[in-house]
C-alpha cells in the first residue's frame, strides 16, 4: 500500500504532474509513511474496530471525561482503565450507553464497528477473591478487543482440587490468563495442566513480604512449568492485550 | 480417552468380568488417570513427537550423557540445554547423529517421529551480539518443538534504523521473540511495530547497574507497548516453549 | 471414608442398582472425592469444629458483615482478621455473641460445636508493646482453633533479664510463638532457651532501615538458634495456625 | 585576585602597616576566601542573574511564602519547585508578577537582572502525557536559568514513528532532555539519533514492577546508546541545571 | 536440679561448712547455673544422645577433621554439614564407622548412646532433582536427631498428579518438610493437602530472576495455605531440627 | 551493689537470721539480680537521673499523655519522641513545666535530679534545612541525657566552604553527630576533618532514588573517612544516646 | 545532505535519467536514508574520524583480534575496551602501532584521519587509587574521540584539602568527569566547586554494603550539588562519550 | 600548632627575615595549612605515631610489598589489611620484624615512635568462630593505633548464658566492638548489658537469606538497644578506628 503510494508519487514526478520540490516536501514531511509497515501508525490500527484506551490513573475526572467525549464525538468507542469511582460515576452519567465495571475500575463504550472476533475462548483463572479486580480489568479488555471470555474463579492451590475441577474449562480455552497474588503458585499448576498459551498476571494481593506483588511476580517468572509468560504486576489490561494478540494472530 | 477407560472398567464390573475389589484398587492406585485431562501426564504428552529436555546446569558430564543414553536407548530424542563444553564434546562423540550447538550450549537428537509442525514462523530478534547464546537456545528449542525459525540479529535501538529495516521479517512472523539485555528497550519498539504476539527475553548482558539482567527484565515488564509478555532472564528455552504453545495452539 | 464411598458405588454397579453411565457421571463430576485424602476439601475440614476465616483486608464493612451473616445463618462460627474499626463496630452490633478484639483487629463468633482442643499450651512472646496487635491476632486465632494460650509480654533483648525471668512459662509451653520487630533478635534468644518448636513472626515495627519488617524477617530466617521457623511479616494468624497444626498433630 | 589580596596583606605586614596579630586574625577568620576559587561561594554565584531556588517539598505554605518574600524584598528573583497547590495559590496572590506553573508545580519570579542566555536550544522530549509534570519543571527551570526551550511531546517508543517525526527538532537542539517512565526506552532511541548531549530523566510513571521509577532509571543507566547521562527519578529540575551547565559552558 | 544445687550450697553456708566468701564466689562465677532452665546449657543438652554439629562451611579439611577427632576422642558422635568433598574423603578415612553422604555433603558418626526417638515420621518432599542435596542434608540431620524419615521425590507442581500420587505418604507423616526452588509453589500445594505441620525449605535452584532462592523464599512466606512455616534458603539442616523439635515435643 | 546484696543475704543465712528456704526463694524469684551487672536492669539505670523515654510513634495522644502522667506522678521526668502535633499540644497543656520542641517532635520534662553531665560538647552538624527535625530530636535527647550541645547548620558539601568555616566548632567538639540526607556526603568530609568520634545519621530527605534514606545510609556505611559509625535512618534519638555513651564513658 | 541526495534522485526521475522502478527500489531498500537525520547511521558517523569501538567483555581473544583486523584492513582505527590481558597481549603483537593501556584494559589504533578535536579540556578526577582503571578507560576513550584530557588523582573527600588543591585544574576544565566509589561523595563536592558540566562515574570499589557500586551510584544520583549527571557503574567509556558529546557540541 | 606556624611566618616577614614573595609562595603552595584544623592533613597526623594503612584488597603482592618498602624506608611503620596469603608470605620474608596475622589477613610493622595509648580497654566480642577473621582485623588495628584489646569469643545469643558469663569483661571495657553475622542479634543484647559505647560490625557469615551480611547489618541498624552504632559489613578495621577515636578522645 505504502509502496503503491510512493510509486504513484514517483510516477507523478516522472510525468511532470508533480514538481520535484513538492515531491521532496511530501516525502520529507511524512517520512514514516514511506516505511513498509502496515501497522506503523498503531493508533490508526487500534481505531479500526478497537476502542481507544484511556489510562485513568493519575488523571482527574474532568480530564478522563474530556478525553472520552472527544473520542465519542468523532464516533469512536473507548475503554477507560484504572478509573476512580468518581470518574466512573461521571462517565456513567455522560455516556448512558457505556458499560461501567466498578470492580474492574473500567468503563467501555463500544465503537460503531465492533472489533473483529479472535479465534477461541480466553479463560481467566483467579486464585482468590482479592484477585478479582485485576481479572475484571482483563475480562473487560479482552471482550472490548473482540474475544469470548470464560472465568474460573477462586481456585487457589491451597485447595488443589478446585483447579482440578476446572479441567474442562482449561482444556477448552485457546489462551489461559492466570491471575494470582501471594505465592503466585497457580500459574505453574495451570501451566502443567494445559498445553495452550498461559499468561500469568501477578497481583499485589498479600501483605508483609509479598512486597506489593514481587513475590508473585518472581514465582511466575520462575515457573517450573515451561513456557509460561508473565506481564507486570496487576496488569490485567496487558494480559488481555497479549491474549488477544494470540487469538487474532491465528486468524489474520 | 480417559472417560473411555473408566467407562470400560465400569462395564467390566457391571458384567461381572472384574471383581469390585480389583476395580477399586485400579481406581485408587492411579487416581490421576481418572481426571478428565488429556494432558495430565505431560511427560507422556511431550514424548509424543517431542524430545525429552535435560537441563545441563548443575549436572556432571557423566550424568548428562547417562540420562541421554537412557532416553536414546528407548528410541526417543532429547534436547540438552545449558550444557558445559565438556558435556557437548562428550555428547558429540556418543551421539554422532546429534546436532551440537556450541554458542547456544545445546545438543539435540531428533526423535524417530518428528514433532508436529506449528503454524507460521517464529522470528527471534536480538539487540546485540552478546544476546546470541540466549537466542540460539531459543532457536534450537523452537525447532526441536516443530517450528520454522527466522532470525533478525543485532538490531538494538541505539541504531533505530536497523530494526526498522527488518520490517518485512517482522510483518511475516507468527510470533516474535525479542532477546535483549542492557536497557531492554527493543521489546517495546518491536511490540509497537507488530500486532502479533511478542515475547521478551531479558538477558544478563550488561555490567554495573544492569544487575545481571534485572534492568532489562524491569524494562520488559513495564513495556509501553501493550501486550508484550516476558520470561525469566536468559530463558531462551522458556520463550521458545511459550512461542511453540502459540504456534501449536492454532492448529490443534 | 472416600474409599468406602467408591466401594459402595462400585457395588451398586456390580449389583445392577446403578447404571454404568450414572456411575461414570458421579465419578466424573466430583473427581476429587475419589482421591484418598481425608483433608482434600479443607473448607469442609475447617468447618468441622473450626470457625471459617474472613480476611477483612480490602473488604468493605458491608462485605465483611454480609459474609459473616451468611456463615452464621448456617449455624457456623467465624473468625474475622484484619478488620477495620468500622467493620468491628458493625460486627459487634450485628453479632452480640461475638468476641471483638480491637487491638488484634479480630472478631470471633464461636461455632456451635467447639474445635477439638490441641495438646499443650501455645506461648506468645512479644518483644515490645508495638508488637501487641500481631500477638493479639495470633492469640485470638490460636484460641479459636482450640488452644490454650499464654502470654509473655515486652521481653525484648535490650533488657535480657526480662526474657530470662519468663523461664518458667517458656519451659511449660508446647509451642512458642515469638513476635518481634526492629532487630528481630528475640527469636534467636528464645530458640536457644527452649527445645520445643519456636515460630517467629517478624513485625513491621521500626522505622528507617527496618524496611517494613524486612530487617526482622531476615534476622529470624538467619537465626543462630537452629530449628526456628518463620512466617510472613505481621502474620500472627499464620503463626497461630502453624502452632495449632503442631498441637493438634500430636493428638490425632 | 585572592593571590593579590594575600600579597597586599603580606606587604602591609612587611612594611609595618599591619600588626602581625591583626594579619593572623584576618587570615584565620576567613580561611575560605584565601582559596583560589572564583566560584567558592556558589550562593553568590547563583545570585548574579539567577533566581534563588526554594524546594517546596516538606515546607509549609507559610514557610515557602516567607522565604520568597525575604528574597523578593532584597530585589532578587526566586524559583519555587515542588510547590503544593496551596503554596502556588498563596504565591500567586502575594507575587502577582510571578509566573505560576500548576502542572510543573513551580512558581518563578524573574530577578531584576535576567540570567545570561545560554548558547543554543534545550529540547525537552517526553514519552507520555504523564511525564509532563516533570517536563514542565525542567522547562521552567531551564528558562529561569537563561535558556531557550523547545518541546517534543508524547513520542514514546511504542509508536516509533512519533519520535522519528521529531527529527528536525532533535537535530536543532544543543542539548536534549528525555523524560520517560515505564520502560525508559526513549533515552536510548534518542541517544542513537542525535550526537549532542542527551540527559535522561526517569519518571515514577508506571505501576506494579516499575517500582516508582526504578525500572526507567535502570534502563537509562544501561542505555545501549553510548554517552547518555542520567539524573534522579522525577528530577526535572536537576536535568535542567545540568543542561544549563552545558549551554553556559560553551559561552564562558 | 539447679534448685537442689543452690539449696545444697545454702545448707553448707548455714551449717558453717562453707565460708560466705567462697559461697559468694561460687554463685558469682557461674551465675547462669542459678537460672531455672533445664536447657540453659544447650551444648550439654545436645550432647545427651545428640551428635555435636560441625558446620563445614568456611573451615579447612584440617580444622573439620581436628574438631571431629576431639569430639570422637571423648566418646561423642558428630554431624558434619556443608563439608567439602575433600573433607568428606578425609573424614571417611579417619572415621571408618562414620556414614558419609556425598550428595548431602554430610558425615555422621553415631554417638554411643543414640538420640531418643521422636514420635512419628518426618516426610521430606522435593520438587525437582536439583533439590536433592538440600533434602539429603535434612534427611541425615533428622535421622541423627532420632527420627524416622520418608521421602517423596521429584513431585513438582508442573505435573500436579505427581504430588497427588503421594497422598498416602503425605497423610502418614507427622511433619512434612517441603524442599523446593524455582517458583516455590510446592509448599502451598502440600500445605493445602495435609493438616500436619509443614516446613518449607526454599532452595537456590533456578537461574535468572530466581535470585539465588529469593523467589522461592518469598513464595513460601506468602503461601496461600495457612500455617506453613519457612526456614532459610537451602537450610535443610534447620528444617530437620525444626521438625525434630516437633516430633520430640510430643513425647517429652 | 548487687554483690553486696547477695553478700548480706549469705551472711544472714550464715548467722541463722534467714531460713535456708527463704534465702533460696529470694534468689530464685529474682535470678537476674544475682548477676554481677551494674546495669542489668537498665530501666532502673535510666531512672537514676535520666528521663524515661516514650516513643510516640504509633501511640494515641491519650496513651502518650497517660504514660507521661504515670511517670510524672512518681516524680520522674520523661522524654517523648516522635510525638504527633496533637500529642505535643496535649502534653503542653498537661505539663506546663515541660519543654515542647515542635520541630523535633519531642517533649521533655526534666526529672527532679538532673542527669549527670557528660564530658565535653556534642556538636550536631546538618547538611540542609530539611535535616533539622532529626537534628532537633538528637539535640533534645542529648541535653536530656546530660550533655552540652552545639549546632552547625546547613553546611552541605555542595558549598564545601560552609563546613570548612565551622572549623573551630568541629575542633572543639568531644563527639560530632552528622545529620545528612540525599547523597550522605557530609559524614565523610567531617570524618576527614576531625579526629574525634563521628556518628552519622542518614535522613530520609530526598526524592526518587534516595529510597527513603537508603542512599544516604549506604554512603555513610561506605564512608571513605575511616572510623565513622552509623545509626538508623532518621534516628536522631539513637545518635544522641550513642554520643552520650561516649561523653559519659570518659567520666565513669 | 540526505535532502540533497533525495533531491538528486527525484531530479533524475523527472529528467528520465532514472526509471521509476529503480528509484522506488532505491528508496525502499534503504528507507532510513530518506529520513532527515545527519546522524541516523551512527556507525558511519563514528567512522568519520572516530575509531570503531569493540567491547572486549565476553569475547574471546580470537574474536577481539579478528574484529580488529577486519577494521584495520579497511583502513579504520579501533578502540578495544574491557580487554582481557590475553587480548591486550595479542593486540600488541598484531598491531605494533596500537597504544596498549593495561590499567585501563584498552587498546587504541588511531584511524588515518584523526577525530575532530573538541573544544576545551576534559578533566578526569578520581577519589582513590582503585578508581584508576575506570579513569584510564575514560581517558583513553576521550582522547580517541578527539579531546584533550587532564587528570586530578586521589583527591577523595576524607582529605578535603586534596580536592581543594586542585582548584586551578577544576576551574580550567570544560567538562569534569568524577570517578568515585565507596561513599560517592566526591561528585557532590566537585559539583559545588565548578559551574561547568560534571559527570559522575560511580565505581564498584568498596566492600560489604557498597553492593558493587550501588552505594556510590545512589550518592551520585542524589547529589546535593544541582546538575550533576550520572552514568552506569564503572562506565568510564560512557562518561567519556558523554563528555565528548559536550565538547563537540559547542563547535558544530 | 598551625596557628603558630603561620604566626612564625608572619613574624619572619615582619622582621625582614623572609621575602614577601617567598611567604606568599609558602602559603599558596599549601593553602590548606592555613586552615585552623589540627587534623587537616590526616596523612601527616596518622604518621605521628600511627602506622600508615595499606588496603591489600585489589593490589598485587608486588604492589603491596613495594608500598610497604617505601614506607619502611623512611622509617615509618605500616598496617596492611585484607592481604592475600601470598602477600602475607612476601611481607613476612621482607620484614622479619613485622607481625603477621594470617587469620586477620593483616601485617603490622610498628613505627619507631609508638602511637599514644588510648584510655581504657577495647573489648572485641564475637558471636561465632566464623566471625574471628573480622575480629582479628579489628584487634590488630586497635593495637596498632595504641589500644589495649580484650576478647570475648563465641558468645552468640543462641546460648545466652555465654555472653552473660562475660559480664566482668563487658563491665570493664571502655568501648565494646560486637562482631556478629547471621541474625546480628548479639549487638542488641550487649547494648542492653553495658552503658559504654557499643560498635556493631555485621559480618558476611551465613548463607541463603543472609545476603552477604545484609541481614546482620539491618539487625544492627535496628537494634532495640538505644545508642548502638554500626560500621560496614566485615569492616573490622573501621570499627577499631571508631573505637580508637573514642579512647583517644578522652585523653586529648
Amino acid at each position: 500500500m505504502i509502496r503503491d503510494r510512493v510509486l504513484a508519487l514517483l510516477r507523478q514526478v516522472a510525468h511532470g504532474h508533480l514538481e520535484i520540490d513538492a515531491a521532496l516536501d511530501q516525502l520529507a514531511r511524512d517520512p514514516i509513511e514511506s516505511l513498509p509497515f502496515a501497522t506503523i501508525d498503531h493508533h490508526r490500527a487500534l481505531r479500526q474496530g478497537y476502542p481507544e484506551v484511556i489510562l485513568g490513573l493519575g488523571k482527574t475526572t474532568e480530564q478522563v471525561v474530556g478525553i472520552a467525549e472527544r473520542i465519542a464525538a468523532r464516533g469512536d468507542g473507548f475503554l477507560v482503565t484504572r478509573a476512580s469511582s468518581d470518574a466512573l460515576t461521571a462517565l456513567e452519567s455522560t455516556f448512558p450507553a457505556a458499560d461501567i465495571n466498578a470492580l474492574g475500575r473500567c468503563a467501555y463504550l463500544a465503537p460503531a464497528e465492533p472489533a473483529p472476533m479472535g479465534r477461541g475462548t480466553i479463560l481467566i483463572v483467579t486464585a482468590g477473591t482479592s484477585d478479582l479486580p485485576v481479572a475484571e480489568e482483563a475480562a473487560v479488555t479482552a471482550r472490548a478487543l473482540g474475544n469470548t471470555v470464560e472465568r474460573l474463579t477462586d481456585v487457589g492451590v491451597a485447595g488443589i482440587h478446585r483447579v482440578l475441577s476446572g479441567a474442562e474449562a482449561l482444556t477448552r480455552a485457546a489462551v489461559v490468563i492466570v491471575v494470582a497474588g501471594m505465592d503466585g503458585a497457580l500459574p505453574s499448576v495451570v501451566g502443567g495442566l494445559v498445553s495452550r498459551p498461559v499468561i500469568a498476571v501477578p497481583t499485589s494481593v498479600g501483605y508483609g513480604a509479598s512486597f506489593g506483588g514481587v513475590a508473585a511476580l518472581l514465582a511466575a517468572l520462575n515457573s517450573c512449568a515451561a513456557g509460561v509468560t508473565v506481564v507486570n504486576i496487576d496488569n490485567g489490561f496487558g494480559a488481555a492485550v497479549a491474549a488477544s494478540r494470540i487469538t487474532h494472530a491465528s486468524i489474520s
